[in-house]
């Protein structure tokens, strides 16, 4: 039948509805207002832009993101279908030929990927008892979903992100190749590894990013063995440390950033919770270190900035790191 | 029938091929060797890079793209279709809900889109005589080709594109709202503006980026107008003048930023042949400078890094510039 | 992140939980069980189909569905994106050339379609005082949906309709050229269109199609009047009738089948409900029934199996009658 | 760049060009005249049609097609993406919950598939020595394709299929369980079958449909054994009898319904070249043909129309024996 338009029409008044959501729990605060679509981008200052720029000295860049490609590996309820779309004859009187591509995929959920506020929440409980399902910053499923898209916390409204970013080397802390499946990093890894490198804790300030390296991406061409279901990754603890340390985003040389299985009975990827939902933290999937990490470059210029495709819940991007 | 694998596994010596290439009447010269890919992105240096980050002063980003999202204007040929998968209920014990997006679209030939050397091509003929399918550097739509993207010139060979951009203002030139559909930007118009603007042609140099205003995104609300089919743009003689500035890439803010209708009998997009196919010369259109043009920012950082889909044709993009 | 495999897991025990739908106040009552899932297509037996053979005498073959393609009508939030995938080079010794076609559509509920039991349901107070969300025979939501097709429900299970299809032609009762938008077709209109067409009512038996021509078709190839909103069409009086008579399916030529908008407060398609989740009746819509009309064709094999795309909530379909 | 509307503008001057075509040798002869774009379909006659329905005795259905599903075999170069789309609140005073679905498919090369007369051509040499691309009737490349979709023999053009099929069992008269990978089913053996069956070879008149049985459906489940490359089927001699015998179609339950390996240095799916492009006759892959052998039902009323997906190159299809 015709009438999703007429479904679809029934917006809901939002104002209104930010309202009742101030009488919910909201994590820890809500530092840029009930009313916020941008998250820990807003940390995104001119002033910290302009300071991420002037750790440029040589103008070496780094490909920390993967080429999107047929067979990568992926969740097996996802694809990514890429079509030549070609002219087969020449055109005009200057003998123009033109190719296009046609592109089917979860564009935001595949391969390097930024993950959007509007991709995770959770139902939970509310001061006046009622359990509500939520996201960032309060905003409902009700009022967010549409089949054309997310009506509120699309990745359109992420700004553009530039900082500094601080790469954690777990391996080379630990004297491994890459650490194993199922394996949690601890805040005392983090910060044993961050020592090694010669980078102060402090130096840690609002709007960084921080990236985690577990030696992953060393399995990206072996897509079984890249998603066998055991991952490392950080878990509560250290998704608690960045929110205290006012990151912009995180990231991992996995599809998860965070350890699988989780810890707890019946929990699934707590950390994604942790990070977006309560603290509208950002989540780059899917990165690789290695080079980085040969050249023992643990700290640049990050580049990561979304593409804006209205109303979803995460990006493809070309994540550059620069020194 | 399932035979498709085995029709396209019928693959082409390319090393073999290059050479006969070689034999070709190639344009102007191949600056960075016959089996190049990255066409003028090699011009982004180190070097390069390191004087663009200099550029900027205050951290004020400015968004030159536009965002994606159903309506905007298109070709006829073309569809930008993002639907939500989300999950209904939640799951695991903390709760979890999320959302997944699907998009099918010409993911690199709508919105925003950085044309990328596979995209336009022409039927050539070469010193022996024969007529050639052949795009930048003379690769041929026979070894390019297949149906899940293209085996050669794919936007995965463009290399960062973190640059010098230059905004040519010309309607602020000219005196004009916006320039008028079918007029075609002189040198003359060019050297004028850039003088108002008090930007010496000598700076620029290999590697910049340098964009037009045209001011045709006051339109882009508006698809119908956008895309009438007369637009203001360059023509051959600026697109040449670009190729001898040797830039890494051009812009504007209409669909193809080259004047339509063409001029001469017949004539199709002969810019986008003369950057590309020619000259390794990348272009990115429907962009809009209208706070640029506000704020009389015509230098700056620009950051136009395009997304590395294997075997696009194009990418989408969120360009930056930054001062 | 990659956790939807994950997310997906979690099963629900459906043979259990059909036991509590069986508390629930199920309409009118379970002819084919509590997890029957073809519905009204189980009265398409062997005999009804050896009857609806017979029917054919000259074979004579009226399509009355139509054709898919690029702007015909549609809601404003589908799409139909059909692309050439073609070879560029001949292949083998025999020079083989080949084209494939890759489609991106609401497959199912674009065009003339055939909507399936998981694609209209409703939220519903049940004996308990719960209000559960639930489609056909009582399944809800949350067995129902994934991210990857219906787990309920689905068009695949769907029996293949060959049956005897009875064709109400309401301007020739009404002596118009089409009905008016908005005008809801009376039991009253339906039994008088009958009897002018001299088909008695008791000879409609489980198992057949009546189809409902408005002559709606007539404004098929221009989609701005075809979809403008108001719509002739039957309501929940003939909605009931239909349920009494016991019909397999029923079909009309405009979008839904029923008038629009819908007779009470606030309500949006109830036919759809009255049919589909109530009663397990097909509905087929833009049809078009100009030829059969033209030749007084009222009765006659109706061919209309859907495709068995799995998980689907309904299918494009090349309906036929044949006399 | 915008200017796909523009480059597919370019219409060729069809009549004129058949006219041309008439000089070419094209094969055996024209039976529907130059400019048929329906083939072998056309052997479907209301007398055929009336004939076929007197096969139907008992109303018995079997259906020899499979489901479509995600991991269902298939080329490595095709997707089959389903998505659920969802509403997420119920809408209206009647609480109306819907459920669209949407697919990114080779819609008409995926599964059980109907092959059309676009799919398959050949670059042959004419009479006056000129080397051209060609399909079905002398369709060529150049007029036949675009972006959006063959202009030309497109899918929709096939006429309902509903005749008398024949299904020639070759297990059952080799006595193994199925036919192993490679073997080239020759003429005897389709003799011998059909005699085992007491089919007379003169009872297969123009219009029949003629399938065979390898018993390779018994692999579906296993994709990578069902695709494995090595494939039972008929060679050129049974597909020059197929056309001498005027069938409208032919099918098989394996993928291409030809012997793979080709008989031929270098040829590459020989039996679809000399169906499709010479004799105009339609190719069905990937059925399923247990339950007709396990019953000895070897004549049947075949239903077998595709959807008229326009300038498709083939269809799905929900093929359906009935005796």
């Amino acid at each position: 039948m015709r009438a999703a338009a007429l479904l679809l029409a029934v917006s809901l008044p939002l104002a209104a509805h930010a309202q009742t959501r101030e009488s919910g729990p909201w994590w820890p605060n809500r530092e840029w207002g009930a009313m916020d679509q941008a998250g820990a981008s807003n940390r995104i200052t001119p002033e910290k832009i302009v300071a991420a720029m002037r750790l440029v000295q040589t103008g070496r860049v780094y490909e920390i993101g993967q080429v999107y490609e047929r067979g990568m590996p992926m969740g097996n309820t996802r694809d990514f279908a890429l079509r030549l779309v070609p002219a087969i004859e020449p055109t005009g009187s200057n003998r123009v030929l033109y190719n296009d591509e046609f592109l089917a995929a979860e564009v935001g959920q595949v391969g390097t990927q930024f993950d959007g506020l509007g991709h995770i929440g959770g139902e939970v409980r509310f001061a006046d008892g009622s359990l509500q399902r939520v996201f960032y910053n309060g905003f409902t499923s009700g009022e967010m979903n549409a089949g054309t898209g997310l009506k509120q916390l699309g990745i359109e409204h992420v700004k553009p992100i530039m900082t500094r970013g601080v790469l954690v080397d777990l391996p080379a802390y630990k004297g491994v190749q890459r650490l194993e499946g199922g394996y949690e990093v601890t805040l005392a890894d983090v910060r044993g590894a961050l020592q090694r490198q010669g980078i102060a804790e402090s130096s840690i300030t609002p709007g960084d990013a921080v990236l985690f390296r577990y030696g992953w991406a060393q399995l990206w061409s072996k897509p079984l063995e890249y998603n066998a279901g055991q991952l490392p990754g950080i878990g509560i603890e250290v998704a608690r440390w960045l929110a205290e340390r006012k990151v912009t985003a995180t990231g991992g040389d996995t599809s998860t950033n965070e350890v699988s299985p989780s810890k707890g009975q019946g929990v699934i990827i707590p950390v994604h919770q942790e990070l977006m939902m309560k603290n509208g933290i950002f989540n780059i999937e899917n990165l690789t270190f290695e080079e980085l990490a040969a050249e023992r470059a643990y700290e640049f210029l990050l580049i990561a900035t979304p593409i804006r495709f209205k109303g979803a819940t995460g990006s493809p991007l070309r994540p550059l790191a620069i020194r």
